[in-house]
């Protein structure tokens, strides 16, 4: 269902010809109203895509008519030519629909560094308003691919309004948000700074602590559209709670369909003295190449585990560490626990529990393993 | 040469019986002075091995009479027990040879969270020590090797006067040092505060700037001892340059024999604001695992290197970076440069140079690709 499980949605996904293979890959969304409210959250990468530089802009407004979405080609490092495109882009949408180019958001992903073709964008805008449908949620998920293997969306049910997503992101899956473009839309009846709020508090806790591979990408758009399609003021904890379980679904798909990914790592950690104690420990778990082999290789090597906590500023001793992975407390007080034979690592999921024992806060980061295809993936990517 | 290279210097080393493979395993270095003046630089891991603590204290004294290194195990994350160890391996050595246990360095690597086997490590240091000797510099180089595929040595001679060295270390290559043991010795008549000084600002530009994989160490010790024995009391200026091109020819050959690597890759950022911006924008290409893979499939993907400079805090503006790949400038003003298809990339040694564009500070960080080779012995290493 998608982008057009909410009222008030239309979406179309068609192949443009902006991949060679003829997939599909442009993607747009339209909000039919009544209401055209919005809030955005992108990467916190200093270098931005031209898609991203524009739509923080139009975000900026609170109003969003449409989002047009490529894959393809990222747009990024393109220079003031590449930022034209994207303005040309959101022209033509505006044109194409008779809306206003200041209400259209833009998406692109693919390479960095090269520009669009716009002799196939461009009549492929048209092509996509012409098979606008409030049925068109899942091409447009699928338009949006890269090399994910599975197109993803989500949906959760309020009393009398809906909340649905899409999202694209196999790679360059790291927090600042991931190499993501996720597009969420509602029938609730909400205004747009209700809107940032709920977005902002959902992907806190879960596309932001995804982290795949430690690399943040140029073009990370996390958009939240509503319609108030449906007429229902929502309960404001109960529609947080849907973006929340939304982005969530979504995140957790991203993790399973990491590019040449073996394992999910579910790292948590927990007796931390602040959450962002929590949250640095995590992340620097997640990103320690030596243990994300490890895991690859079903080794419960917890050493690698404390020599990545070693490495951050939160508050611990490194005597009073514990470390249990897949439920066998296998390091006690930082030193050698429970027979590291009983752990069982062989199905995907893979749980590491670090104890700091300096508090009460927590937090949950998700990974993944490191294995020879996300190198094979990785080391012919643009070529 | 190595350890032996400079006067009054004995070494040995042996199989023990540590490693069950019966490979050597135990390496003894002696000063025999006149001078036992010595300074040691460690991991800043927070997480540190016995041998660590242990040998940081003896440090503080400013006197090392002998060093007993043993791989086969790093003694980390073994507690007090493990502390202990070490300690009673400090007062075997001492006890043997005659001297005090507090003048005796220790340092250990290996797997991480695993006991020394003592009823093998205390009779090899009686071997050691009888088979002592001005010519026993290779053997003790030998005997610390782990993963390493060649064993390091490195000498530089002054006026009178000779700085050698050896070094062990294939993974966990990191900043705050690597998985790296290194003992360099000389014969120059120095003071401890002055080898200090010396040793100190080597390692900040040599060993510090290898971030072969992003992992730090618990291990990590690197220690400089002067016998004083050719009397010659050196030049500071080329007695400084001697220790630093020791260390530089040791960091050298760490990376060049980094587990599983098949390209050296040498990242020179120029133009930055400060020389802690080039170093921190340096670390953070070193460590994109994305173009890590990239440089491994031999592709110029430009892109990874300004989304991995994007995420540093370091002054720049994203339209004004330039980046080139073997001296091809394949990104100019923060979009395509020069042509990538100029770019030659066939051989073990990649040089990428990222100008910021904000200044006139630089700084050169070593780092390798990502292959799967290197996923492949780090994900069975301790099974």
């Amino acid at each position: 269902m998608s982008v057009t499980a909410a009222k008030g949605f239309q979406a179309a996904g068609i192949a443009a010809g902006i991949k060679e293979n003829g997939n599909p890959d442009l993607a747009l969304v339209v909000n039919r109203g009544p209401r055209l409210a919005a809030a955005g959250v992108f990467t916190s990468n200093r270098v931005k895509a031209a898609p991203v530089l524009w739509s923080e802009q139009v975000l900026r407004g609170g109003q969003v008519s449409a989002v047009v979405l490529n894959s393809g080609g990222a747009n990024a490092c393109t220079g003031p030519a590449g930022f034209q495109d994207t303005h040309a882009t959101a022209e033509k949408v505006a044109e194409v629909l008779g809306h206003s180019a200041g209400e259209v958001a833009v998406a692109s992903t693919g390479l960095i560094g090269i520009r669009l073709p716009m002799d196939k964008l461009l009549p492929g805008v048209e092509t996509a308003a012409a098979a606008l449908s409030q049925h068109g949620g899942e091409k447009a998920a699928i338009a949006i691919k890269t090399t994910d293997t599975v197109h993803k969306t989500a949906v959760a049910e309020g009393d009398g309004w809906t909340v649905g997503g899409m999202a694209k992101g196999a790679g360059m899956l790291a927090p600042g948000l991931a190499t993501m473009l996720v597009v969420l839309t509602t029938d609730a009846d909400v205004d747009s700074a209700e809107l940032d709020t709920a977005l902002r508090a959902a992907t806190r806790t879960t596309f932001d602590r995804v982290d795949s591979d430690g690399c943040m990408s140029t073009n990370d758009t996390v958009l939240l559209l509503a319609s108030g399609a449906s007429e229902v003021v929502p309960d404001t904890a109960a529609f947080h709670e849907a973006v929340r379980a939304v982005c969530d679904d979504l995140a957790q798909q991203l993790i399973r369909d990491a590019e040449g990914a073996s394992k999910d790592i579910r790292i948590e950690v927990v007796g931390a003295a602040s959450e962002d104690d929590a949250v640095e420990v995590g992340r620097s778990i997640a990103r320690n190449n030596l243990l994300k082999c490890a895991v690859h290789g079903e080794d419960p090597n917890w050493g690698r585990v404390l020599s990545a906590i070693g490495t951050t500023s939160a508050a611990f001793e490194p005597d009073q560490l514990n470390v249990a992975i897949n439920g066998v407390w296998v390091c006690k007080g930082g030193q050698v626990g429970e027979d590291r034979d009983l752990v069982d690592m062989r199905y995907r999921e893979v749980r590491i529990t670090a104890d700091l024992a300096a508090g009460q806060e927590s937090a949950v980061i998700w990974a993944n393993d490191l294995t020879a295809d996300y190198v094979h993936e990785n080391s012919a990517y643009s070529s």
